[in-house]
């Protein structure tokens, strides 16, 4: 089922470097404390990693801010959406993805959720001395490719590098801006009894294919992650209906929180089928042998809807139009009781609350 | 000459919690990873500290993305600026300031050397399992009163908890955005012979009061970082010389580096007078003990600035009128040679050349 992940990785690696030659190029073949100097070697790596691999005239520029001319945002009523998330996601290549996707698609799924569409990303790197120069030229040429298919564009960062064991090879932040058309008013506070919930595919991957990653589970099974760009999805979603109460991507923590928020925000309970919601049989097994609630699994592909119920069909029709929406569905429905709750009808008949976690015990899944 | 810095730490913790009792209400007094899962305890962190600090409207929404109006931006030719910095200074708290403050001001200050006005920034945090909780409050209530001090709205961020060991205690970044005049043309490119080359103040203050927190100086004597916002500063200079050729701020690598890429992007020769410019004795001291050149210290409330000479008095006399540049100096001009270098007239009589350093041995300064 999972492509040979390995052999993928190498792929890409000797891919960059023979576009490239940046590798070849490089003083050292490991980060020193030099490389976050601000001199020498630290512009060294800027520019023959960074810039030939984000490769625009923005970021070629080498100011300490990029300068964007934002024309649409003269149109009356048009409105910025402005994003960050900081990745530590452990280990950084994982089935389906790694550090360098979840980086670009997560912060371009933050801004796609208010319905804006994505523009230019920054990327702040946190480096531990001692990491393999090829290690980080693998991130960045996944980032490269990311923000290529997405259709944003890089154009400003910084790097820090930390003394060995003050931080843990790579972390990853980016920030990201956004522009959203004036008739989008998307708002956790606007699921009204009546409104459908809709997802657009099989929840928990992500979850799982980490915790297979780090062999936290000793399970034969391999399961990819979800990661992907949902903006191009959601673009669609507003065409069909512009008149989306809320949008979340249901990351950390899972649909169970996301749902949870709408359900406190609006006010409203939150009716889940649990035979509607797509789980792939995998994921389900490794949940049932440890213990786990796909509900609350992280996902890094996955969006939750609340929309009028008479807009549910049409934009469900619609997104199963798009690669990303492929497997979309109803899951729920929204009622006035219990109010600030998510409940869930199980497969076996019953109904059991889906209550917000404390916390849970998978760290850095993202 | 430094106001004792642990009593005023300890006011602005009491401060903190007696205006706000956030630390009362917070059921952990560390923090666990539970703070970075998605849940409830995520959740009450970022609602009992992050939002009720930077108390907002656009942040308190508790979206995954701010929408900010932007109606500057609507006015023809207005460009946007757009910036990132990752802060994982060491110590945490310093005489002059903290990690809080330089997030904020080292920010602002990016987006101020495109002449652009900041209006709204980012704030992702990274924290290490068991970080203590009052810690981090100081942290966030520096960065609190540095941005209302600054006039800039901190609207979005993010917060993730890394196992103990795999981050040192905190790090921080922040991303900006704001609006830029359309008749401002900064460039590292527009350096001409002829022009002047100005900073605003005593250099070296920063990365000697690190070293000294640090306590890898045997030294008495105590130097204050020079941490604050320069964009103030910035649109005096520019209302009084739209026609600013470079500016930067000079941080890791000091003015040292920041002149040796003006050169370089502008194909020009800058020459600088030793005695011209601004160090403090107690820097000059240190520096001369430890075989340090104050050119190469890190600042983080100096810029360096190259006008047209017939601009430099009236923009240094307007420089010093305001509190961030009362000691603002010519402290150079650019040639025609050496084409790409820095050199420097030294307060002995003769000239040495002023090159880029590879690294440096001063490690997480910023």
């Amino acid at each position: 089922m999972t492509p040979p992940m390995l052999d993928r990785q190498s792929a890409d690696i000797s891919t960059a470097q023979t576009a490239n030659g940046w590798l070849a190029r490089m003083r050292e073949k490991r980060i020193t404390l030099a490389h976050g100097s601000g001199g020498k070697a630290m512009r060294e790596l800027v520019e023959q990693l960074f810039v030939t691999e984000f490769n625009n005239p923005l970021l070629a520029a080498l100011e300490d801010q990029a300068v964007v001319p934002l024309d649409e945002l003269q149109q009356q009523g048009t409105r910025l959406a402005f994003t960050t998330d900081s990745y530590v996601v452990n280990p950084l290549f994982f089935p389906g993805g790694s550090i360098g996707e979840l980086a670009v698609h997560g912060t371009i799924n933050d801004l796609a959720m208010s319905g804006a569409r994505p523009l230019f990303l920054s990327c702040g790197m946190i480096l531990e001395e001692g990491l393999s120069i090829d290690t980080l030229g693998e991130v960045v040429s996944r980032m490269k490719h990311a923000a290529r298919e997405a259709g944003v564009v890089i154009v400003t960062g910084d790097t820090k590098v930390v003394e060995r064991g003050a931080a843990d090879k790579l972390f990853v932040n980016t920030a990201g801006i956004g522009v959203i058309r004036h008739d989008v008013a998307i708002s956790a506070t606007r699921a009204r009894p009546g409104d459908v919930v809709i997802t657009n595919g099989y929840i928990g991957d992500h979850g799982i294919a980490i915790l297979l990653a780090r062999n936290e589970l000793a399970l034969e099974s391999s399961v990819e992650s979800d990661t992907q760009p949902l903006h191009e999805l959601v673009q669609e979603m507003v065409r069909v209906c512009p008149d989306i109460h809320c949008l979340r991507d249901a990351t950390r923590g899972g649909i169970a929180t996301v749902l949870n928020e709408f359900a406190a925000s609006s006010n409203v309970g939150i009716h889940l089928s649990e035979a509607a919601i797509p789980v792939h049989e995998t994921v389900r097994g490794a949940c049932e042998i440890l213990g786990l609630d796909p509900l609350y699994l992280a996902n890094e592909g996955k969006l939750v809807a609340i929309v009028p119920r008479e807009q549910a069909d049409p934009i469900v029709e619609a997104m199963r139009t798009h690669p990303a929406g492929r497997d979309s569905a109803i899951i729920g429905e929204v009622k006035e009781t219990p109010n600030g709750a998510v409940v869930m009808a199980t497969a076996f008949g019953g109904t059991r609350v889906v209550d917000t976690l404390i916390g849970d015990q998978l760290p850095r899944i993202c």
